[in-house]
């Protein structure tokens, strides 16, 4: 049983290599015509898509769901009408295949151009939410690579009809119906040959919890991109404006306080908190985020007269314990301390964040640069908020996630980093000597 | 003792870390003093590195070595010298920190500027050659990171004594002792607790034989760039000038047989199999070429007249082994075979190479722009040899390898390919709504 999968997966894998070979050079206009066939089944389909998404909902998997990620899974006509949307708008971006982004002649006469190119067969391992489906393979789609879908148990059958429509689009489009394929089985074994299949597949993307992304990455012999979530700080500086700070401090709180750009993580420097930090915190405490104080911060707090704006402070205002200075909490709770300078803001930031997303607010343009300079996170800001740090935000157009590697693509990926680069020479007869 | 190396490999990682943060942001001018005062140091202690070398020449490892390792692994004064001048190139060479990469400004004010920066911490496994000690060292610091090095136990006492070089030159110039660090063990447990370090070590690059880069890929938490060496394709269009393919072919074979973009394979379209066949093979067989043909080419070959041009005929050309067409022999051996397509040509490549470096000889333009674009390979050239696939051909200036990954860096690897990126973002006040 386990030889018969391993050779399904294997088979299935190579099919994609194939594909991908196709797709590399297939025109625009293919891709194109795929995307648009898409959104229009999608658009016809409702009632069968609903029908196997019922399916998912009355299985024994997704009852033991959290209510939110039970809320992921269902579909309705209102979402699948934004999913056919999402489709077209992917036609409408640029095609970052062929783009050349260096080019240059040799002393020997050798003309070397570098051009983008797909990276070739991409694995995406995702949970439970059945739009991720589409998502990945439209974005792998566009730029050119072959994907391999692995979904969570709890949505099989949604995804296994959103991949059917995508296998008849790309046939109605002439492209090779095997470049978009889900695994057809939610054994997890599957998985385990997969992330060996590293002369068929060229990169894992997976996108889900930490403890997904540590599985993943410690069975893969495949390059593994991955997206953690963030342990983002806002630092106030001595020179900041307090209109500026409450304001950029709040939003990246408080915005939307579950995703990996929000702030989880407040420094605020010693010159300015006994001014800054009650009328912060009072802002906070005001969208009921709990603050974790250290000593200095709790201290300051104290003398100041915050009971009177929030009866709940013994709940809301308390101590901090070690890991909520590391810790990434995903909900409506700040860890708060005091910092003597710009260089203990920036050393603390590069040993207890996660790199991902950072801010300082101040009107000093020297401090500003030198903690984008120090700051050795993927996306530092100055008097903005966190959040910004999204695909979308920075105008790509569309995104498959924020990477927290360092390799090949850090920060927002859009269609631009899911593809390498070839050198494509010219020569006239060269040889070396 | 297992605990104890643990604590010690783990120590000198972290010591790494802090390292690369200072050495992320040191001016050009501190990292090139430390490179010129290695290079002095290099020059002036010819005596006691040729001691320490001399301590591994004797030890019962390297007695198991072959010649060719135990040549690479003796230096002489002649070696040191081009050691030392080969830093000071690196002086030369221009600093990739800090280069902006792009910048744009969005529709609500924004200012996104990408800008390279250096990954962190490189940890660079290798073999026994001594010079690549220094190699990756001063392409490392110049590129602004740390590095941690672990060397062949058969060269133990050389790295040894290169590394404190590397130590003083550092220390000399203001920077880091520690962005330069040799694992000061030969133990296996080392490597193994080392390529665990994922939230301390950034990248991982494996220089050796196969055996070494699949052991570290298959037990690296780490990301890996894999520089495996190259099952490489010569392809004898249709239209090719057959001057150009003698002289193509011959040097992409003969040049230097033992290296990864030398070539293994060649194909020759049938139209001008008949004619060119003869021709290029005893231009091959005068270099001592052994041929591993087809049946086609076999038959060819047999009705020419190649035995007045060498006598050791019957050894020299043989009938080609299944597992010679996916061979990379790294030696004076070519298999053969007779291709009746361009296409068949371009499928060959993509299923039976490594996707390393190819050529086609041809006079026909377009033939050439189909074959560039439908080779899937990190450099496919028209009318040129495969060798030029190499860091200083492509005027890089340096080389710490070629990459046959996909992601982040593909074919030579060097300054700036030892770089990523951070988006720095400068704003008035931004937030999300």
């Amino acid at each position: 049983m386990s030889a018969e999968l391993a050779r399904l997966v294997t088979s299935l894998a190579q099919r994609a290599r194939a594909a991908s070979l196709v797709l590399a050079t297939a025109p625009t206009a293919a891709k194109d015509a795929a995307l648009a066939k898409l959104a229009d089944l999608i658009d016809a389909s409702h009632a069968a898509l609903l029908a196997a998404n019922a399916q998912d909902l009355l299985s024994p998997d997704s009852r033991l769901l959290t209510p939110a990620s039970r809320e992921r899974l269902t579909l309705n006509s209102a979402k699948l009408t934004h999913l056919a949307q999402s489709v077209r708008e992917v036609i409408a971006l640029p095609d970052p295949v062929g783009t050349e982004l260096e080019a240059w002649t040799r002393p020997n006469g050798l003309r070397i151009r570098k051009l983008r190119v797909p990276i070739g067969v991409i694995g995406i391992i995702y949970e439970s939410r059945p739009n991720v489906t589409v998502d990945c393979a439209i974005l792998c789609l566009k730029s050119g690579n072959a994907s391999i879908l692995r979904g969570g148990k709890e949505s099989f059958h949604t995804n296994t009809a959103l991949a059917e429509l995508i296998r008849q689009a790309l046939l109605a489009a002439g492209l090779p119906a095997d470049a978009v394929q889900l695994i057809p089985t939610t054994d997890r074994a599957a998985l385990t040959t997969l992330l060996k299949l590293d002369t068929l597949i060229h990169c894992i993307i997976p996108r889900g919890g930490e403890s997904l992304i540590r599985y993943v990455t410690a069975n893969s012999t495949i390059p593994v991109i991955k997206h953690y979530t963030g342990v983002c700080f806002v630092y106030i500086d001595r020179d900041a404006d307090a209109d500026l700070a409450e304001k950029i401090l709040v939003n990246a709180k408080t915005q939307r306080p579950g995703v990996c750009n929000a702030a989880e993580q407040l420094l605020v420097h010693t010159a300015v908190a006994e001014q800054f930090l009650p009328r912060l915190a009072s802002a906070l405490l005001a969208k009921n985020v709990q603050l974790r104080c250290d000593p200095a911060s709790t201290a300051i707090l104290a003398r100041s007269d915050l009971s009177a704006l929030n009866s709940q402070l013994s709940t809301l205002v308390v101590p901090a314990a070690p890991a909520d200075y590391t810790s990434e909490f995903l909900d409506l709770i700040l860890a708060v301390r005091i910092v003597d300078s710009l260089e203990t803001a920036i050393t603390t930031i590069n040993r207890d964040g996660s790199a991902h997303s950072d801010v300082i607010v101040t009107r000093d343009e020297a401090a500003a640069r030198r903690f984008q300079a120090g700051v050795d996170s993927a996306a530092v800001f100055w008097n903005a908020s966190t959040r910004f740090n999204d695909g979308f935000e920075f105008g790509f157009g569309a995104e498959i996630g924020i990477s927290t590697d360092r390799l090949h693509a850090r920060g927002p990926m859009g269609l631009r980093e899911l593809c390498t680069y070839k050198f494509v020479i010219d020569g006239t007869g060269q040889v070396r000597t």
